[in-house]
């Protein structure tokens, strides 16, 4: 019945806005992975969705026949990643974040059940990360789950630091279109980089 | 804002039941395949996972700081299938739907976004199919994407007569666990058979 973790005010209005403004500056990170898979499907290069957001219905009205209104629902704890798809026959699986911090990311951003979903993709043969931006310092970071579960293995920690990434991550630059082009790191996962 | 096709009243409780009866007869096709899918997950055989229902949140009530009640939603068209996941290394995708006629599926079960959708994931490696269930007969079928489009194709007709299902599907028998084993005939599908 809680909020889910992650998820602010403000950002409701911004996940049911249908129309995508590829002028917008300032976008959300969910807005620009929503952008560039919506022009991945566009060329047909990959077909990877955002989930929608997992709610339990409590209550329905119906005004009429073919209508129905949620008159009550609570928003439910995802049991996996926010996206998944298809790229090159390829099972493609990742969640994204945005941080404030400047100097680390903080775990509790990301869910015991979508650690252990990583876990299951990367050792099942898909392909998992996260995609994680530190909004103050305006960079966006393309992290494997392979080193993400690694850093949490071996480090009894709360957080990765910023550094981390730097070692390890690939950086995804802004760009016109597609707003991230996170499918050219996956095409260097692929080819085993 | 109207409320989806394929969708009845009474199956709104059923989509929001989170306890799973193994001993339960008489279930949903829906209730059976989450099952299979659990118990796939448990034995760590495959990671397929029904998508939540796509809404749209018009108005949100915070009575504290970490809760929040959604207070109006309306049903949204889905623009993909409702289950995707990953089986060994492949990409899995397909939309099940359950019937009363005897003689005929009903094409108008399955959203144009989703037939295209099926077709992408078809065309791009993955494995796509239909699970259909003639509920006045107990008969469950898996129909590939591929024969499904090439009906829809050569033939101009509304719904798809039961035959073709007795000619060119795959029968699933139910069982205790999982209740629908349609990774075995997955197994063909990949085998090439």
């Amino acid at each position: 019945m809680n909020y889910p973790r992650g998820i602010k005010k403000n950002s409701i209005s911004q996940k049911n806005n249908q129309e995508i403004n590829y002028k917008n500056r300032g976008m959300t990170l969910e807005g620009e992975i929503n952008d560039s898979n919506k022009y991945y499907q566009e060329i047909e290069k990959a077909f990877i969705y955002k989930k929608p957001t997992p709610i339990q219905i409590t209550k329905v009205d119906y005004p009429s026949r073919d209508k129905a209104v949620i008159k009550e629902a609570f928003f439910t704890t995802p049991s996996t990643t926010d996206y998944n798809g298809l790229y090159k026959g390829k099972y493609i699986d990742f969640e994204a974040k945005e941080t404030k911090s400047k100097t680390s990311f903080s775990l509790s951003n990301i869910h015991p059940h979508q650690i252990k979903h990583l876990e299951n993709i990367d050792k099942n043969g898909g392909i998992a990360f996260l995609i994680i931006r530190f909004t103050t310092i305006n960079e966006t970071y393309l992290l494997r789950a392979k080193d993400f579960l690694e850093y949490i293995k071996e480090n009894n920690k709360k957080s990765i630091p910023y550094s981390y990434f730097k070692d390890r991550a690939y950086l995804l630059k802004d760009q016109y279109q597609p707003r991230i082009d996170y499918l050219k790191v996956v095409d260097q996962l692929i080819g085993g980089i």
